[in-house]
């Protein structure tokens, strides 16, 4: 894994100044806006997503500086759900990254706007055309980007997980849930390197299919770390699933079964990238990577 | 103004009809999600920003239906930033076109997703290609409603306004918020069209000239309502800058000089309609509208 570990903090580095060259903080009035969208944005993560940009921007030998504008726009999504995420009117926390969240640091209004704005930079970064030449590439990427993030993806799903405070899930409705909150904006960060290298349809399905097990694998991994890891391990209030009455797949399955699961599900998505042979390592090391991670 | 009425009533129709397509409830478990987006973006309006976009684009003899597609977008944008602003952390606001607000309806929680899928469905909308065959129109449609809707325009110009609670601003400093917070969104309508129908420089400068003193004597106009209107006219809360510490157009330079100032700008945009002759009439008209209405 220190291929992969060192690949990851590489990557990480680099999404990190390419979003600080995105939102360039200028002295003006309403500076305190794009100070919150910085810190929400910048200085930590392990910037999966954007490692899943640019590990399949280069399947396709995509121009580096094109793949690290569409992972930092990808990642502003991410980083914009936490922010509206964490509100007090949501799920009202005050810890993320081991630092206090954005409406804690600076104030409820701010964090709202601060979220919104990072949503809206995303598709102006991608529309923009020094993120690919081809208008077709960059309407194909907000369309994707809107669809994986909106109320029939990442929104909905958001939606569904604050009505599921209330009734108990299944496993075929948290398996829905998790795929629209979390699963399918991972699954346009895999194939997000396919659209911008405007690989063949076998390439891109078999990126989706990763995907689909990566995301799921993802969040079951999460919840072993709610209920196995310390705060200070993983940087954010853990046991709070596990407290509360919500369902999730460690309750349901148990904490072996569901290890099991998580197992199984990496090995299946590692197996959509034999197409892509050696190229394809990366990837495959992080799906591991995804199930044993301590944070 | 009958022509003008009528042409109002008439798009707002055709208006609230994609709307209703393109926010299709369908039964879900988080159907909540699009019950509180349809809420906030139909039944009503005067659907100034959608007849900006339908008035420009038929300078330019755009296919309606495209048209209508692009101004519900539009739309949508207008809408979220409604549903956000009156957001307790924000303006608190109990009352919106003559209705509970969002989060008064439905929660808090529901009312920030709400918004944040509205915002998000607006960029889907418009990067498909049912909205333009020609993907660098999408591609621009979506460059110029991020940079309109983003840090650098309407957020950031909530953000100023929230700020300016706290300090009193000068003439030149309500005149930037405005630009930004509600001025860039109805240039960016304006502009649409001219997009849409791939325009000349020319006309697409004459139509930003225009959206400019428009969206500042629409502001003023606004501003004088909030002195002048009751509540059951306007629909929402008045007296609330005037009640507030607030600068505003009206307080700087006086009821009568405000509305002077209005007419001025309504002038001055109509002029630079000139080179689209009578097919720039109704945007002409609306532009008189916009400084004599009641709501």
């Amino acid at each position: 894994m220190t291929n992969l570990q060192d690949a990851l903090a590489q990557n990480a580095r680099a999404v990190e100044e390419t979003l600080d060259r995105l939102l360039p903080l200028e002295e003006c009035p309403e500076a305190r806006l794009m100070e919150a969208m910085r810190y929400s944005s910048l200085g930590g993560g392990k910037r999966i997503r954007p490692f899943l940009v640019l590990s399949s921007a280069s399947l396709f030998n995509v121009d580096r500086s094109c793949a690290l504008r569409a992972a930092a726009a990808v990642e502003m999504v991410h980083c914009y759900s936490l922010v509206h995420d964490d509100l007090p009117a949501m799920d009202d926390d005050d810890l993320r990254r081991g630092r206090p969240t954005c409406h804690i640091k600076f104030d409820e209004a701010t964090a709202i706007l601060a979220g919104d704005a990072l949503l809206t930079k995303a598709f102006e970064v991608i529309a923009d055309p020094k993120t690919h030449s081809d208008p077709h590439v960059r309407s194909d990427l907000v369309l994707g980007l809107a669809r994986a993030a909106g109320n029939e993806g990442m929104v909905g799903g958001q939606m569904l997980d604050l009505l599921a405070e209330k009734t108990a899930l299944n496993i075929p409705e948290i398996t829905r849930l998790q795929r629209m909150k979390t699963g399918m904006l991972i699954g346009i960060a895999c194939e997000t390197g396919a659209i911008l290298g405007r690989a063949h349809e076998a390439s891109r399905h078999a990126l989706r299919a990763y995907a689909h097990d990566l995301g799921l694998a993802f969040q079951i991994a999460d919840d072993l770390l709610d209920v196995e890891g310390t705060e200070v391990e993983v940087g954010k209030k853990t046991k709070k699933d596990s407290a509360s009455g919500k369902a999730t797949f460690v309750k349901l399955l148990g904490l072996e079964r569901a290890r099991e699961h998580a197992q199984l599900l990496a090995d299946q998505a590692m197996q959509h990238l034999e197409i892509f042979e050696e190229k394809g390592e990366p990837l495959k090391q992080l799906a591991q990577f995804v199930i044993e991670r301590r944070a």
